[in-house]
């Protein structure tokens, strides 16, 4: 096969997740490796730091990479180990790759620069780990993200709603729905005058930032429950939702699945960390942590109540 | 001297910044080093591509760390080359901190994220690249950014309104200054009823971030001109604010010294990269990286006019 045509044949990000959709697969697992939690033997002295989170985060994406929709490592883990950690973070990408090419990576990087800065978050995420998709800020607006919207095989997944408890400072702010000129702005949503930013960012990704089709957008689940969530959903049709804050963050499945399924009773995307990592603090936590993978998606498809094949 | 009492006389960021403005330098040198844009000799194959990049910054730090306020790293240029670039860049800082140990590095590596993930951006700063200051985004709120706001002695850069051409986006959308129930919101800025995102938050950096004293906002002066600035300014009192577009993306000193100087006639940092990294394309490139430092600080002390001392 030629390049080219090996190219046309390589599936998108999005193409990725709804493979993984349709075997039932809708946890995300997220690799936020944390030295000091992980298992004894893994700080006994044989391991270097960057080592250790290297071959936990492998052992966990070989225990549950047939039962996941994605896997989302967090560049924060590893970059606090400096270049030692960043080299590990490409081990284990192309482990992922090697292991589970059909499961994609989604580097969780949540970057946002402008010019040839964002062009290099992008090589970071997309040519250094090889990662489907990252994350990105929108602050800085669409035109700054650019290098990662361009390639229609590459996902770019942006920050909407977060679930931290101080989320709310900006994102919650109510935006004029008129301009400094009392003139109707038509970016605005037409229902509300004063929407908070966080859904005229959903909206602006889901009529602007989408030209390619292939944008997510980040609707955390936390402690504030799954009402924005369910805002969100209304004002970005289809395009999926990753959903943060589920398990150690208080947000609960049976609240989130049934706001947050699109239209098919599937892309959304849930991401379980800390609940699937430490399930055991033994040897045996890789098989834990595919039997906590197992449960959360059982008792999503559950609740999911997918419309009918 | 013991640990603590070393600690107590090692000058914070801020007094670091003070100490160089002191000296009449206000230029900040933004290492963003293109291995494209680089001296043929780094290129003819004796370098590996991170190997140039590093002893392509060092030279500039060599020639220019007695004309500067600051080194300015952007962590982009150093991650598209995967770890090798990350080591480059700790080298590079390591070098900073050897050579120039008067001169705060400011780590640009516009982070933000929550809990345990911006712990680890910070400890990157920090701890691995030993930076006396990083950039960060607002998007997630105070709470998410705690750890880059909690130890006094380094700086929180805050972005506050960017210099790029799509910075409008959201930066510009006029905020409520009432909230969804009507009632009036004294987190607002007082004398306005929709002012735009950006002013919203210089003035919570203001009024709320600041509370150790540590942070800086960043304003950018580019194609918009200097009218964003002076208006930040007038938010954020004395607060050091940092300056990128001058230069290559449009911005002039004449225009934005006048609005950005503090009541003191210091406080601002003019960060200039590409008109200084790229002044000459030949050997003799450091010299003149050094000559067009020197050039932009005499024009910025001819028109800065500080109150006198």
């Amino acid at each position: 096969l030629s390049d080219s045509r090996t190219a046309r044949l390589t599936p998108s990000f999005i193409e990725m997740l709804q493979a993984r959709w349709a075997k039932g697969k809708f946890v995300c697992v997220g690799l936020d490796p944390v030295y000091e939690k992980l298992p004894d033997h893994y700080r006994s002295g044989e391991y270097s730091r960057d080592g250790a989170i290297e071959s936990f985060c492998e052992r966990i994406v070989d225990a549950t990479s047939d039962e996941v929709c994605a896997f989302k490592p967090n560049s924060a883990f590893s970059e606090r180990l400096g270049w030692r950690g960043v080299r590990a973070l490409e081990h284990v990408c192309a482990h992922i790759r090697t292991r589970a090419p059909e499961v994609p990576i989604i580097l969780d990087v949540k970057r946002g620069d402008i010019g040839t800065s964002t062009e290099g978050y992008a090589a970071y995420a997309f040519d250094q780990m090889g990662a489907h998709a990252a994350t990105i800020n929108p602050y800085l607006g669409q035109e700054a993200c650019q290098p990662f919207l361009d390639d229609p095989k590459k996902g770019a997944v942006v920050l909407v709603r977060t679930s931290n408890p101080g989320a709310s400072e900006f994102q919650d702010r109510p935006v004029a729905a008129f301009d400094e000129q009392d003139v109707w702005n038509p970016d605005h949503l037409p229902a509300e005058a004063f929407p908070p930013l966080y859904k005229v960012v959903a909206h602006q990704v889901a009529t602007k930032w989408n030209g390619n089709g292939n944008c997510c957008v980040v609707a955390g689940a936390g402690a504030t429950g799954p009402d924005e969530l369910a805002e969100i959903r209304k004002i970005v049709g289809d395009i999926p939702i990753l959903i943060p804050g589920v398990g150690a963050q208080g947000g609960k499945i049976e609240d989130v699945v049934p706001v947050g399924k699109d239209s098919n009773g599937a892309g959304f995307i849930i991401n379980l960390s800390r609940s699937v990592l430490y399930a055991s603090s033994d040897t045996d936590f890789a098989q834990a942590a595919r039997k906590e993978v197992q449960r959360a998606n059982d008792e999503i498809n559950r609740v999911r109540e997918p419309i009918a094949a």
